[in-house]
Formats: C-alpha cells, structure tokens, sequence
C-alpha cells in the first residue's frame, strides 16, 4: 500500500528534521514540524515554546519530574493535557492528506494506520557531533553534551508516554543510519516508499 | 561510497533469507548462506550439517551450555574454534568481491568496513508466522514456536560471540519490516544501496 503518511523519528544531531523537510518538498507533502506547532498552539491556547519545550522533551531532570508537576481535580497535568491533544492533532492531520510528520510521538500515535511509514533517522557518534557543532556553533564536548542531554530527555518523554521503547527497531518500518548512508540517500530512500 | 559488500541478519520468518538471495541475483553478487557453510567445512574439517546448526545458533536450552562444552587444554571448545574460523573466512571472501552474506554474525565481524551495507529484516509477527506456516508446512502453534526458538538462539549466539546487540538499530545501516513494506519493496530498497 502507498504511503501517504511519513513519520520521522530521529537522533539529535542525524539529520532526520532536514530529512523530513526535504522529502516533503520533493514529495509535495504537507511538512510538520512548526507548522504542528502552532496547529496545537491554536488548539490549546498554550504557547509555542512550552509546546516546542514539553510536547517531545522530558523534563531536563529525570523521569520522576513527571510524577511533582501541578495536577489538576482529575489529576491531570499539563502535560498530560498536551499531550492528548497533540495526539488528537496528529489524528486530524493525518485524516487531512498526505504528509510528513517530525516528532512527537507520531509514530505511536499513528501506529495502527497501514497507509503510514514509521522511519527513524540515527546516525554514528562523530558525524552527529559534528553536525551539531556546525549548525549550533558549539565545541566538541559542548556539542556532545548536548546531544546526550536531548537524546535522553526524547527517550525518556517517548517511553513515558507511549506504550513502546524510543528507537526500538519494532517500532519503525524502517531504521537509516545517516552517517553511513548520507542525508541525500536517505531522502530517495523515504521518497521511494 | 558504494557497498559491494551486504549482510544479512534477519529473523526467523521475515524472509530475509530470499531477500538476501534475489539482491544477490539482481545485482549479481555472489551469495553466501549454503556456499559459505561449504567454505567454512573445508578449511575447517567440521561437517556441513554441525556448522549450519552451531554457526549461528546456540544450542536449543540456554546460554550457559556454552560454558559446559567440552574444551581442550587451551580452554578452547569446537564452538570457540568455528567461530573463529567463520570469521576468519568471512574477512576473506570480503577482500574477494562483491557479496551478499546472510547471517553467522557478519554484520558485526565487518562492522569496520565502510563499503558494507549492514541490513536487518524483521516482521510483523502474524505476516512471519503465516510464512512459517507456509514454507515449513505447519500449525499456527508450531511455527509461533519455531520462530521464538530459532529467534531466541540466533539472539543468544549472536549477544555471546559479538559485542552487539541481536536486532539493535545501531548494528545495523538499515533496517526493514518486510511485513509493512513487501518482500519485492526490501529488495528494491538493498539494491538502490
């Protein structure tokens, strides 16, 4: 069946964003990315940064944060809040047309569409780091720092909210290391699907 | 750069074995799964039968069999002595040409080249089973327990002579769920490698 819906899950630092948003334009798919962003920012009257911050990111403590965060009556959190409606969104858009979704857990969300491809973007250690010193102007430990820090806290919010592992091959139709494969290989490949 | 050279590793039921072999004849690569078996009892003396069963399974009850069998002054076992022989050989036929290789761990033996395309086949799991079914011509219950068998001994042999993970992402540049995609899908996909 043809896949109409393209989720990219990614490592820091893999490419997997510049990935998502070239095959998109080649496509000629809708690309979320910012533009889901303010699609949930419409929704739910929260700010963009918070969503940007909190809608794919752990804490930047550790898992427990979860479990301090203000409740409501019903025990709900923010969080929780957001994170139903992000999933609620990705329903619609997905409902909507052809496109391509970074992030957010979409590949869970959307894990019983048959007319999805669940593509997950990693890459080895060197080539991220400097992907990232390059696009973020840090030094090298600076850089590989940073990488842990947001890798972890993808981990830890994925696993958190969904009922799979983060980067747990199961869970994607189909896994690309980057680095080995080259960002313009990877794009025909998801192109091809 | 080009890969000349492409591992398989797949489980049980994927048809990664096929896979394997139609890259191979398309691309006309030489295809080692029978024909490396035959190359491993030659220089090695070990029937054919012995190596296909211990090359790349362990045995049918558990891990710490491993430390039970029977080995010679050196501390070394026939399994140790196979191992070693098998990769030995694989580096070899790497230096030969062009080539597709399935399974006996050669993903993880020619991890250091940059001319490999290391790939791994997985499915869903009623798509695996329904091809057990198929091609070995048995019940439901019995291929649901071939496959974890042959699964869980490929995982166990593979966790013990390498420094990998059966089945992790990161061993692997691709990874691909020949339920979601198509058998014909996966070959397209390795031969655009």
């Amino acid at each position: 069946m043809e896949k109409r819906i393209i989720t990219i899950s990614r490592e820091f630092g893999s490419g997997g964003r510049y990935i998502g948003e070239c095959v998109a334009q080649r496509l000629g798919y809708t690309y979320y990315d910012k533009k889901l962003i303010e699609k949930i920012a419409e929704e739910t009257g929260l700010s963009r940064k918070f969503i940007e911050k909190t809608g794919e990111y752990a804490p930047s403590k550790n898992i427990f944060a979860y479990s301090f965060v203000g409740r409501d009556r019903n025990g709900m959190a923010v969080e929780d809040y957001l994170n139903n409606m992000q999933s609620k969104i990705i329903h619609e858009i997905a409902e909507e047309g052809p496109c391509v979704i970074v992030g957010r857990c979409a590949d869970d969300i959307l894990q019983d569409r048959i007319d999805c491809a669940h593509v997950f973007i990693h890459g080895d250690m060197p080539a991220k780091v400097k992907r990232i010193m390059e696009l973020y102007n840090l030094s090298e430990n600076e850089a590989k720092k940073r990488m842990r820090e947001m890798d972890k806290r993808r981990r830890i919010h994925y696993n958190y909210f969904t009922n799979g592992e983060w980067g747990a091959m199961r869970n994607y139709t189909i896994t690309l290391n980057s680095s080995r494969l080259g960002i313009e290989k990877c794009i025909d490949i998801i192109c091809g699907l």
